[in-house]
């Protein structure tokens, strides 16, 4: 069996460190990747990772990990608080799936306060910027060695 | 005039079969297509059928089809619950839709309850899985020849 | 065992063909009866069909079809949105329910959009004027006789 | 064409002069009837004046009214806040109804403020007692000779 | 003591015949006025009838009626909806007062259906148009004269 | 004066033993009628035990007890939550009220929380399945004879 | 097996008999302690009769119950409409539970209307004062001996 | 610097002139664009006008303008209503954003009244048809041309 | 026939320049007169502009511009948000208005997202500052002259 | 500079004494005025003493309180709940405001529980009749002075 | 009598003069309780002044204050928005109390507007620091001296 | 500086391993501070771990925290849901706090779907069991020592 996860960014993250440094730093996706990909490494796993800005396009990769992956870390961005369809998703595709988001979503607008992913995901890190990947990635290994 | 209707379904329509049984049965989404196209062909129509996980894909048909058809029966599914594009789409190319769902929508979460694509439709049909299909193309052929 | 369908209608019913024509359009009760019959006749079925203005009444009936029907095609009209007692009727016999209206209420007035029947069906067709008997009784024998 | 009006008075009205008198005062259900009788005649028209605690019966009351009567003066009592019936069998019996409240029911608890009745009548009278019933009278052979 | 009654009349009001005609017909203020005059003298009552477009100016002489009123009809028009002091101002001059309004505004945009006036009123007449404002002085004196 | 009380209950209750077992248990509505019936005896009181599925009928025996009874027994089912009319019935005839249920409400639907009956009742009852009504007895006859 | 109970109380209920006579009476909680004590006593089992202002305090005797008893008489007061805490208690210690309240909290304030004890309690009584702790504990007894 | 405009168009725009011509006239996106270009051209600047269904490739385009303009004229069509991802987008490319709409939301279901992309705008224009667009052009290039 | 258009404007906007320049800038009622005045003469047009902090006295203004002006551009400011008055000034005078707001209010405390005059105007501008008063008069002169 | 406060009433507080007695007690207007004339002569200040039933003078005043005084002391009485101009009236003059309500309006009906005046005061103090008006003069004049 | 007031602070004023200054400035509750005590000693009262962060305490003080004091000074500091508790316990002691907050409550998050120990105050006191505990002091102690 | 974290833990946790195993799992609460201590430890840090019922007992603990501590792990269980004087104890201590949860809170009942707690901390991690205790512990220290 693969020992590969999806870790699938949603719409805007492509931006990430020109984007609002006052809210997620000056991190970009690309040295998220990097942090990702060394931890998943180190911990004998592998990583596949992507960013959309089209929720078609996001549901057809956790679609496509059924095939490829024992696992999602997902961060689904704005479109966490409308998107039914992932959720319907996630339900269909039967992984598991840890839902990041670098920042603390309660601590913004109310209606960034809503996640239509968490309830069908095994578990949600919210606030801790990159680190909740490294995090996610941790948790989301540890589960699927210890089930 | 053409004798066509367009079959056009929503996000993770695809995984039919495989996803949540319990809810869904075994039906696969090619099942459905070959039920369609034996009704309508009974009925001496024919049937174009799609699927996409692309809210903006779906439009696009929906628009194609003011050429191609003259009528929609339409499973919007995840989309159903938050697109006004559809509804605004459906508006536009002044087509009679019937919206069929697979489940009781109405039995399930609340907010499967709401949707807008509803006051676009001609009428709408859940809850009677793939045989939804089937008497849409009935009611819709019967609406069109009767008009 | 029988083959009976119970066919009930709410308040007003009565008076169709008479009422708001905008809405309802010319057909009369008595026509849908014949549509239905016709139907029923056509698959090997009977119908036993009725209206009543009296919410009691509907409810002593669907208590009576747990005898003398193998499924019920309701059409509660304005009780829909108010009587959680059809529901509780609905639950206590135990019958598979196809819940019916000629107009779409998802495109009338908000109040019309919830319905206390719907969760305890087995599903839902409306906006297809009486043709929406017609197709939830081909759909309720196709249910009992796969069943 | 018949110069009769019917006036129709719905639950617990039976009890008036009994029931809550801080509320309702002393005046009985049939002295309404002879203030009602007294003042159509006045105006020669006639009266049919019921009582009943059934929802159903007042429905078959309002449908029946439509060969009988040329209007409906309507204390629809508890049933106001709750019934959509009356709101449809109004619609469906094209008669004008004016509702009518002993009590000002917008001074009262706050789900006795919405009213599925007034939506479909000509017009609303609360607070004035059982003069209220006269004027009513005197507002719908106004409206009806003037028509 | 003073037999007399204010008939008071809130913004735009005065453009009655003007405005809206579909909603409130040809009827001008100034029939409104005679109509009102006319009624009380058959009654044996005098009429102050006034109309502002201001809420103060309506207030002040809503107080101003303790003094030489013995009750008052008042149609708040638009500001039903939004005056809380027209509602401390009625409880704190202690006259009887009927609230009339022209139109049925349980039959128009939901926003309509509330008024802060009724609570402090006697009682409500509404959607009877200017006939509306003569039963209400009949309803008041005979309130005035029985007490 | 009478010792006597009534037992009234709501639609479907007719049904008790045979519907949804999983919430209501086997027992059926005969039972829970001997039982009280023996309760009342040991006290020294009389039962009239009654069941319909039509609002109205249920008005008027509230109403009738008036003559009948001291006390009231109301197991008014599902037309607990839309019953507007049982709560005027109540306070019209001014007996004292237990409000009884089998099932605990608020462990069911958020639609099943609130009760119209409540607000007029002396006390409530609910989860304690038959037992519910022999204390409702206990409570009722102690309320009485304490009085 | 112990044949012990709990009866717990919550905030203000040590001032009973001098807080607000009109809604809660004269009787104080050592009367009601006795009157349980009384009852259980009659039935064969004894009471642990306790009251506390403190949310916590009343936690940690719901969790010592395990060990001690086998069932709560739980009047939670104040605590009633805001305590999760509760809830979970009682959903951890896995002892049944009925919620008594003096007073009919459905004819009170609407916040008071709402339990967040009642989802996880067995039954609920209300409104019946002092004598509604006799009658949970013959339902509880009856309920833990007929198991 | 450039002096470049993005005007971009949301779903079912492409359909202008076609589509509900009561709400939104005969004039297609094609006139538009050209009005646009005739009145950039006039003030010496220069326009990118597309138009998409897909709210990913409009966030693509948005991303894209921080690149080849100094500010964008946005009309999400009915995105406007769901689209968070907008709101980020706008707020990550930091470019003024005038938000347009030819008709007039606030005047239709109130669905429409809501915008997410409102709160990221500089400003809004609605209800002024094509005209919009024109006085949108020419109020961001003065914004631009002052700042 | 005049070619005058009414600028009005409501509370506290003759603070401008003094008041929040944070939101409102530096510029004066006095600057956007004059701004007005010459934006209408190079159009051929005259203008009457006023600003009064009195709901009735801006009513009143409505009203006269029936006789004086084809248009009117309004600035509700405060009254915004809770006139039902200005709703049906504007209705019942039968001008085209167009809303200008100087901030976006969309942006700003929710309670100012909701306009009662918008359903009511030809459309609306906000967030432009002064600017949007100049392509109000534009708007509302080509939409007068093209009409 | 000046040793002024203004010290403004709202509608209907010209009636106190007379007006529900019950409610705010016996003392006049004219006595509060004396009393707050005596407290701010005994710390060296005067009083500006007004009261208006018209919002639009009220603003007028607080605007003309920016020349003539250092603080207001506010009675909004039912503009309280409604009155958005207030708020900004208050936030465009920048001087310091104490809101002061005779009665305890959260005691009161819940839509006087909500102030718009509020978010723009230094303090709140309600509930202390007259009291209230002279702890808030003195609150201001140590608040001014402490500066 | 007594002449003892209590002063109760609830949860984190302890940390007062560390806490957020930019919210409640640099006092400490030390400084409170000395300004206190002076104002009290002035007027010839004495003061009972305490804190604590357990809700179960303060209750357990509001109860112990009958004995001990003639009224109250309360400041439930984050207590004031959840405890239902503390309403029932003023209630319930019958002692006058004034609520006091240092901050505008009103001013900041609107889950902080709402106040169960409101409806049972005397009155409220907030925004004006450390002097709202002062002034609450002098009308308490001028309420229960008039009384 | 000190290298010491506290882990505080909510009302019933103290039961975790008994407590609903569908839910919670088998892990006690005391193998959780093991975990804490070990993974603490290998990173050089120490940890004080502990339980409470008592929602007051948990302030004093986080306000302890500031002499004693560099940083919280904060699971408050049931008052997550309800304790703003968490909130408060957070933001005035100016400690970074992670919230953790053990269950994915945002798949249960709605009523745990909001935190007073999220606001005011760093991060939130939720689901994923004993683990989230060692993740928030990594990410504390990480964000200690990065600071």
């Amino acid at each position: 069996m693969t020992n590969t996860l999806y870790v699938l960014n949603g719409p805007n993250l492509n931006l990430l460190g020109l984007r609002e440094p006052g809210i997620y730093g000056a991190t970009t996706l690309k040295d998220i990747e990097e942090m990702c990909k060394e931890k998943a490494a180190a911990m004998g796993w592998s990583i596949v990772f992507r960013q959309s800005n089209h929720e078609g396009e996001l549901i057809d990769w956790i679609q496509e990990a059924r095939e490829y992956a024992r696992g999602i870390i997902f961060n689904p961005a704005a479109y966490t608080h409308t998107s039914v369809a992932f959720q319907d998703a996630i339900r269909a595709v039967s992984l598991p799936v840890i839902e990041v988001h670098l920042s603390n979503i309660h601590a913004r607008e109310s209606f960034r306060h809503h996640s239509y992913v968490s309830p069908a995901a095994l578990g949600v890190i919210c606030g801790l910027n990159a680190k909740g990947y490294v995090l996610a990635i941790e948790a989301l290994v540890d589960h699927l060695e210890s089930a």
